[in-house]
């Protein structure tokens, strides 16, 4: 039997409080930081750029000889090597300015004659420098711990001469396929009730595209002892993830196994597809038990299992893609489930796919993304402009 | 001198038409096809499932003999291994129904009484029986060339048996960093008017998240013939992306190289930050030449890199990651420039950066993301809701 049937929110909430993030923190070269998680504050060593440099090609000068100067009027400039009164020195954008000098007239505005420089323009000091500075100020919180680092960032980072970075540890996660119907991929040919293994697959590939270490074991057939051994001999893991097992049929043993060697906090969810979701603790390990049917299970993993890694990775919550289309038809949500229809694209318009059926894993396939119903949603009519999250 | 400057779009849809994607195809296993270019239609040569299954727990029946079952008036079957008059079968989810049974009683609606079964409900015919072929049916072209390969489209193919994909081989693209201001990143200390070398970086950590394999070549001085030499023997590359030296002062050289050896076919464009961008075309692979600037840099690269890659690389247009937003102040567009101004997300509202200053790379860092304003848009005003294209 199911335990009450839990709301989807508070059964993630619950789940969610019941294990903390990593807190291991691991130093690797800036290069190979792009997608992770700064575990340290970083203050700016040095000023970027720890010069005053010219922000165009052109002539440093004193600005104040530059007073008057204009097309009709040019003041004349001896070209030289450092700056004294009547002096100009070449420079290029990025140049440091020579000292003395306060700023630069670009080189269209001037005019070269041998060893002296016509200016046709006036200036201000200042005008096309780049202070000390102006990019990144020295003693300034340049990156703050838990930002998920971005190329732009790592760019910054190594401006300031920073090599390496104190990064959050990699969650690694065991993913555990059970059922006595599943044969390995390797495998030729069916037998009749055979059905090859892919939701540890589909499983192991999204959670590694959330940021995770990933450990893929074989089948488990459904066997009580077999399941508690998988899991107990791989609770190094950060997090376990079952699929299969979660109804309430005879050959349904995993939420009871996790209750017999852990705490099961959920099972029966509001959601639709995936009301066989299982969540549980085992030795403060979390553990997502995914429905072996394929749609609930990715629901499964979308919702509880990214939520999970997450946390326990430091992860920032991201922005999923999200499109904005009309429905061709109307869809209806599960009274009382958060529903996930799947839906097609095309020319703009949502089409909805078999909303039934949630071992059709060829639905999610054919989907462009979900449209998510909450519980208190009978439906979206059609014409209707929903949001549409993509599927990774 | 610039060429003259060509509108953002226009530049691109000029350079996009002048290089074919590549054609080259190789076999991957599936677990390591995730996020690739699938490169042949997929057919299913196998029904999934290949045998009519149980769609829930109970005993399989004829379901005219359940005819007129109720709670008060349960029709008795024997419990049995094969299904003849009068017998059931027990069936779990996913299990081949055994021959001549056409219905699945769910467990719910029966009595178990040692070896006899109450039906307590009546049901129709293929209740509960999942058809040969519901999921995906043998003949049907189950994914199309061109397609980005995501877990669960890869877990539908395992489905099927298939262990390897054709996928379209990733773009291998060489970055060339230039300028005699650079140095190399494991350089201690900093002589004024050096810089450490972070564009290249920050292009090659881009070029792979896009999806190609990236060789990020040392500093190339300020000098035509070496940068002459560094294309020309990594032309085995399919893609160069340069970055410096690309504006009209004395030491920019980048496009005039370009153009000697290859076709420049866009100097100079309407886009800003990143108006000195260059585009061009050697022995049939594109060319991108960056500004030196970062923020300049990044807008190249983004605008005009990531589409290149896209089209070599035969990966489909991806939706960007946005965000609505209000602005918490006035932003003002270049005239006759794409504007790409960067802001900052808080508390749900979009605050400007610094607009100005195409040096300024801890802008690009400190932004969540990019507003893009049109060239013919002269701002937006605060108050305004805008889409922020999120920073990758």
């Amino acid at each position: 039997m199911f335990r009450k049937r839990i709301n989807a929110d508070e059964a993630r909430e619950l789940f969610l409080n019941s294990f903390p993030p990593i807190p291991e923190i691991e130093v690797l070269p800036i290069e190979a930081c792009d997608g992770r998680i700064i575990a340290e504050n970083i203050i700016a060593s040095i000023d970027v750029p720890h010069y005053r440099r010219a922000a165009m090609d052109g002539f440093a000068v004193i600005a104040s000889e530059t007073l008057g100067a204009g097309p009709g009027s040019p003041v004349m400039l001896r070209l030289a090597n450092t700056i004294e009164k009547g002096t100009c020195v070449r420079v290029h954008t990025g140049s440091p300015m020579p000292e003395g000098a306060d700023a630069v007239v670009m080189m269209e505005d001037t005019e070269l004659l041998d060893d002296r420089v016509q200016i046709l323009a006036q200036i201000h000091p200042f005008k096309n420098v780049g202070a000390i500075g102006e990019d990144v100020r020295k003693g300034e919180l340049i990156q703050e711990r838990g930002h998920k680092l971005r190329p732009c960032d790592i760019a910054v980072l190594a401006s300031l001469g920073i090599r390496s970075l104190k990064v959050f540890r990699r969650p690694l996660v065991v993913i555990i396929p059970t059922g006595e119907e599943l044969v390995q991929r390797d495998k030729k040919y069916l037998k009749p009730g055979e059905v090859y293994e892919t939701n540890g697959l589909m499983a192991s590939m999204y959670v590694k595209k959330w940021g995770c270490d990933v450990r893929l074991l074989k089948i488990v057939t459904d066997s009580p002892d077999l399941i508690k051994e998988a899991i107990l001999s791989n609770l190094d893991a950060d997090m376990v993830i079952t699929s299969g097992g979660t109804s309430v049929g005879k050959r349904d043993y995993v939420p009871a196994v996790v209750d017999s060697i852990g705490k099961l906090l959920v099972h029966g969810v509001g959601i639709s597809p995936g009301k066989p979701t299982a969540l549980g603790i085992i030795e403060g390990k979390p553990v997502v038990c995914m429905p072996g049917y394929p749609v609930a299970g990715i629901v499964a993993l979308f919702y509880f299992a990214r939520s999970a890694i997450r946390k326990l990775g430091n992860i920032p919550d991201e922005q999923d893609r999200i499109v904005r289309a009309e429905l061709s038809e109307k869809i209806t949500g599960r009274t009382g489930y958060k529903t996930f229809a799947r839906v097609k694209l095309d020319n703009g318009k949502a089409i909805p796919l078999s909303t039934s059926g949630a071992g059709i894993l060829s639905s999610v396939s054919k989907a462009d993304g979900f449209v998510i119903l909450p519980e208190n949603v009978e439906g979206f009519n059609a014409g209707e402009e929903v949001d549409i999250v993509l599927i990774e």
